[in-house]
């Protein structure tokens, strides 16, 4: 039987979500769960990779096992076996044909950002610092730049071995809140720290350094300028995995 | 010369504000600093204790010494040498009569409260889980109970030596929002573990285990309820000192 899962996980502790050699992965914590609760080994396939610190209001998973527990108890389950920074919201019954992967339809993705010029504990583990408030009308007039369907080879980082680069970016919005603001960003999948240079990208824009024109320069050339930031992974959440 | 610190810090890792034989204390990393600062010790009196785990967003405390650097940057130096969850988030010059405990006239503690079945490690650290809503309305009746000048003897935690146990709150909000609430107390002082105990008693009204009436009594007659229990310390945070 197949099992839909969604996790949410506080990444600070894991080196992301896929397994890795070096360092603890959310994947095999949760297979290891997974194991003990159905009684047998199942890969624990996710809708994508989180980069390592990157955190999950709600990763989909799906894993193929026969468990004595009826499918939407399994969560509770689990629960019990988990470290109480990774937990599974939810778990149902799929169909055979349904893949986290190459099911999924649109991912949606929010950078936190707050304003202080010193480090703020209560903030600091899930938003970014910045020391000076960017403006926000050219954040949007650059984060506009982004969305459609475009070739984003430019704003993946190094490493990637993806060969088509292009995606959609359905919406880029601004939130802005006391003492801070979130860029969320929703699209049919995301490359290798494609949201982490993005919301770099966007932030730059923000500070005057770059216009949207040299945006959509380097969406047509495939060519990175230096001011495209790869932001760290704590600011990064993964809000949501949408299927048909 | 007399220094004026705020002070913000995630209590996760610490015994609490003040030194404790068994233990690490935000106030010993604080005093620490400020001799690598200042280049003597110096005794960092804060403006009362945060119980182990408790966080704050804004402690206020002094202390004295002769220091090459102006008051005003103080803080910057400090934070060189303070871990990622404690920082200094303004230094001052205070008069000598300033006593960051003595002068306080009003503190602000907030109790965070989000609702799910499973723990949510994203909320879970500064926040505590409720696996069912509470009545606002009866909430917010026995919170208008707490407030005026009253013996709090059957809201503090046993283990303090305190003999004067009449505190004034001034009010208590029930501030409600998406997933969850915040109950925010300001009063001119708190007894030991007595907004712990004031939190857990407003839920327990919400649910309709006791009420406004239970704490009229107790707040009478010093005696306490079984129903009035202490919360856990990560859902309660510091927010504000005020001073003339």
């Amino acid at each position: 039987m197949r099992i839909k899962l969604v996790i949410t996980y506080d990444g600070t502790a894991y080196c992301g979500w896929q397994r890795q050699k070096n360092g603890v992965s959310v994947q095999e914590i949760v297979e290891k769960a997974v194991e003990e609760v159905c009684g047998s080994r199942a890969t624990v396939t996710g809708s994508g990779r989180t980069d390592s610190g990157v955190h999950a209001a709600a990763q989909v998973a799906h894993f193929d096992a026969e468990c004595s527990i009826p499918p939407e108890r399994i969560y509770l389950a689990l629960n019990t076996r988990l470290p109480d920074d990774v937990k599974v919201v939810s778990s149902e019954k799929a169909d055979d044909g349904f893949h986290a992967r190459f099911s999924a339809k649109k991912k949606t993705y929010a950078y936190d950002f707050y304003f202080s010029d010193v480090i703020l504990p209560l903030k600091d583990r899930y938003s970014l610092k910045l020391d000076v408030r960017p403006d926000f009308s050219l954040m949007r007039a650059a984060a506009d730049v982004f969305c459609g369907e475009h070739d984003f080879a430019a704003f993946c980082g190094t490493g990637s071995s993806v060969k088509d680069t292009v995606r959609t970016v359905y919406s880029v919005d601004i939130d802005e809140r006391q003492g801070g603001f979130t860029v969320k960003v929703t699209g049919n999948g995301f490359l290798y720290n494609m949201v982490r240079v993005m919301a770099g990208t966007i932030l730059a824009a923000g500070y005057g350094e770059i216009s949207p024109e040299d945006i959509s320069s380097a969406l047509e050339s495939g060519k990175r300028s230096r001011y495209f930031k790869t932001l760290p992974a704590k600011g990064l959440t993964l809000l949501k995995v949408e299927y048909n």
